[in-house]
């Protein structure tokens, strides 16, 4: 049987926090006086990873509204503009498999400025498609 | 600053729904009349990438109990017996890891086994580990 639009929701926003966390933590690192190649590797990765994973398929039709971990924060736009949708979702994991790549040379200053390259495209998504309230 | 308690017990139930979203979407595919190579590919990566992010940092100390999403369904088992938390981590891990690579060939039946291996790895820590209300 299909999954439920609920668990749709819910595994969508436990993805958005599993990002949350590795950004976070890949962060953390960035800002610490001894850059962890390792714990940057595992970051970065599992990014990558979630940006990989085909999230599109939990914004499945009739995920428009209702609650998964909480009311779900997507806008309306997200469902009828396919095309910045795209624009956005291939932004993000190109610059998060960037991000899996300079993370593996253990190149500090190069993973802090591929990190802000990611951030910049989590931020353009949250604009255009995640409600502020 | 570090993270909050109930930071790191939101972001661990949500790498178990990641994982949770990942093992129901193998499973429907592997019981589906067409075996689809590439979305076997996704889940399975993903799957990979949760059991090698260094999900132990998500159970620091003052993490015993409390909320994140929800109460945690930690035992406190877990925070006391590290031989045997290695061991579930070290097989969960492997055969994790081993999905990742059979998914790759796209042998929808290697899959399907090696899935069966995966969950009896969760299945045994949750024995151990979860507790059941």
């Amino acid at each position: 049987e299909p999954a439920k639009s609920e668990d749709l929701i819910k595994w969508r926003q436990s993805a958005y926090q599993v990002l949350h966390w590795n950004m976070d933590r890949l962060k953390a690192n960035i800002d610490s006086p001894q850059y962890n190649k390792d714990d940057g590797i595992k970051a970065a990765n599992t990014i990558a990873a979630i940006a990989n994973s085909g999230m599109g398929s939990l914004f499945a039709a009739g995920t428009e509204t209702g609650k998964g971990w909480h009311p779900t924060s997507v806008k309306p736009a997200f469902f009828t503009d396919g095309k910045k949708v795209g624009e956005v979702a291939v932004a993000f994991n190109k610059e998060a498999n960037e991000l899996a790549k300079v993370a593996a040379t253990g190149d500090a200053a190069a993973v802090k400025a591929q990190f802000g390259k990611v951030g910049q495209t989590c931020k353009a998504c949250h604009d255009d498609f995640r409600r502020k309230d």
